[in-house]
């Protein structure tokens, strides 16, 4: 223990280069030794981020071993998970094992916990080598630990829930959050369309969006599978196939343009198509992390259109809970999310 | 003269891949002749977006002819100026020299007119080899044609100001408006840091803020020379000097959190000291086409802040003659754009 506080923010744990916040380093430092203020954890099980798993994925050409492989060069090389190509890292789940007297978190030992502040920031250490993941899913069972800064966010992992489906949750807890702050900062009735409505953060956001006071909700997916799933799923008013990198074919499908549209698929090219499919004085929220910044900004300029979009921010104060209260009361998204979890 | 209409969004002139978008497009067909919808605008120069140009120049070793190649490269493959690196365009002045009998743009033979939405997706076509620049300078003049579709948007360039004035004004003029609504939408009072406030987008930016109800105006430049023309400028309460890049100085030298952070730099990596520099509840507008989408989103959650995160959307309604109306009440304004002007 060094008896020195950190800083809230890990300014103390960047090796490379010097001054940088944590999530911009090249390299941390996941040394097990704590600062007054911080937490350690002992690491259950990483939940990769998916477009950062897809990634991997496809430049391995499907060799889970290749991909385990890469995953632990990536953390023995930067001491953190954070995938050089496309920036993004996931979350994890573990153990409290030992809490700085200066922390504020609240956390105590022994409590399951799951971080909400991204990887790409999280100092980590990987202790068995994942001997036990296949490399060929997400959800990455891991032996190791992890350090939480003062201003880290850690949730308690709910006794009423399984820690995979909690975690899954939590991990896209700020799509849901944040589109219930912008459905409900609009007038009553309000339109919604959901791009890939199936997935995690997309049945979120469409259980929010209604909740929220939506009149119209539109959930866009990719194939008539996940149509079935989405439309047993009866979360939405309306379920319509495109292909969303097609941005005429995408605004076809969702007719009248709405109010807000969310995007949440993890595949590029999305822009265009959610632009169009809102109205002029409406709102885009980009929640994948695939979303070009260039393409939003000056495909919103060449159409001419007048909507306000936003960088899904992760984090709105609340969001753990409302989100595992909202998956409580929607059996529909729960199902969902088993379906995936058991498909695993 | 094609006697049929055209797509209002361009989609007839998209040569490859089919179906896409003008911005999507690799290419596009700039052929002279006109849809029933089209406006032909003979063009007399180019004003390449700041980011594009510096990707150029540095990729060139700033050597001119090189420059002015690659760009006449791009423009004959693509069908478009679009810098294959950046994504992005930039703007156009020319003469009106036909009109479909088909077009809402409301323009006449001999109006000269600055384009408003991008060179990306406005077939272009050029027939003296830019033999009038020298490769280092944004401004290019230019003899050729662009096409305007049925939803572009074209102002007309007005009587009182130079053209080259006139275009640098229009090229940025959705920056000052969208931070004009986003302050004016908060209490009175707010306090606004600009990042870059100096240069084109970040001085309308700070004089648009202070006129929306800004009570505190805080400009940021990287250099002794541009705090000493902002200060001279006399557009904002106080200049500070950071690396915008340095998050951690960033927020240093802005001091207490302000409501709403501007960016208007086009370098990379300032997402961070944005965020940091906003207070929570607070609103970052992004107008940098070197933002990256991962590094704001991931960097909010990271930094556990409650911030709204705008991306700078280059069309709000009325934004060039708002914008041009500044510039005439603004004198502190219209000289750093002029010492600009003449310094090129």
């Amino acid at each position: 223990m060094n008896s020195a506080r950190g800083s809230a923010i890990g300014l103390h744990r960047v090796l490379e280069p010097h001054g940088v916040l944590p999530q911009a380093a090249l390299r941390l430092d996941a040394r097990p030794a704590l600062y007054a203020d911080e937490v350690r954890v002992r690491v259950q099980r990483l939940n990769l981020d998916a477009a950062s798993f897809r990634q991997l994925w496809t430049e391995h050409g499907g060799d889970g071993d290749a991909v385990r492989s890469a995953v632990l060069a990536i953390v023995a090389t930067r001491g953190k998970m954070q995938n050089p190509v496309t920036g993004s890292g996931g979350m994890l789940v573990g153990v409290v094992e030992e809490v700085g007297p200066g922390s504020p978190l609240g956390l105590s030992v022994g409590d399951q916990v799951a971080t909400l502040v991204s990887l790409t920031l999280t100092p980590l250490w990987i202790a068995d080598g994942l001997a036990g993941w296949d490399g060929r899913s997400e959800q990455v069972p891991c032996d190791g630990h992890a350090i939480l800064f003062g201003r880290s966010i850690a949730a308690v992992l709910p006794a009423d829930l399984p820690a995979p489906l909690a975690l899954a949750v939590m991990d896209v807890c700020g799509a849901p959050a944040l589109t219930a702050r912008v459905v409900g900062g609009r007038a009553p009735g309000a339109s919604v369309a959901v791009i890939g409505g199936a997935g995690k953060s997309g049945s979120l956001a469409l259980a929010a969006a209604r909740r929220a006071g939506a009149a119209r909700t539109v959930g866009v997916v990719p194939t008539d599978r996940e149509a079935a799933a989405l439309t047993g799923a009866g979360i939405c008013d309306e379920v319509v196939i495109a292909d969303a990198r097609d941005p005429v074919a995408l605004a076809a499908a969702v007719g009248t343009p709405v109010d807000v549209t969310v995007v949440c698929v993890d595949v590029p090219g999305c822009e265009h198509g959610a632009i169009l499919a809102t109205k002029d004085g409406g709102t885009v929220v980009f929640f994948s992390m695939a979303t070009s910044f260039a393409a939003a900004a000056l495909g919103a300029e060449g159409l001419a259109a007048d909507v306000t979009m936003l960088v899904g921010n992760g984090y709105v104060p609340g969001h753990a809970a409302a989100t595992l209260d909202l998956l409580r009361a929607e059996p529909g998204v729960r199902r969902l999310f088993e379906d995936r979890l058991a498909a695993q």
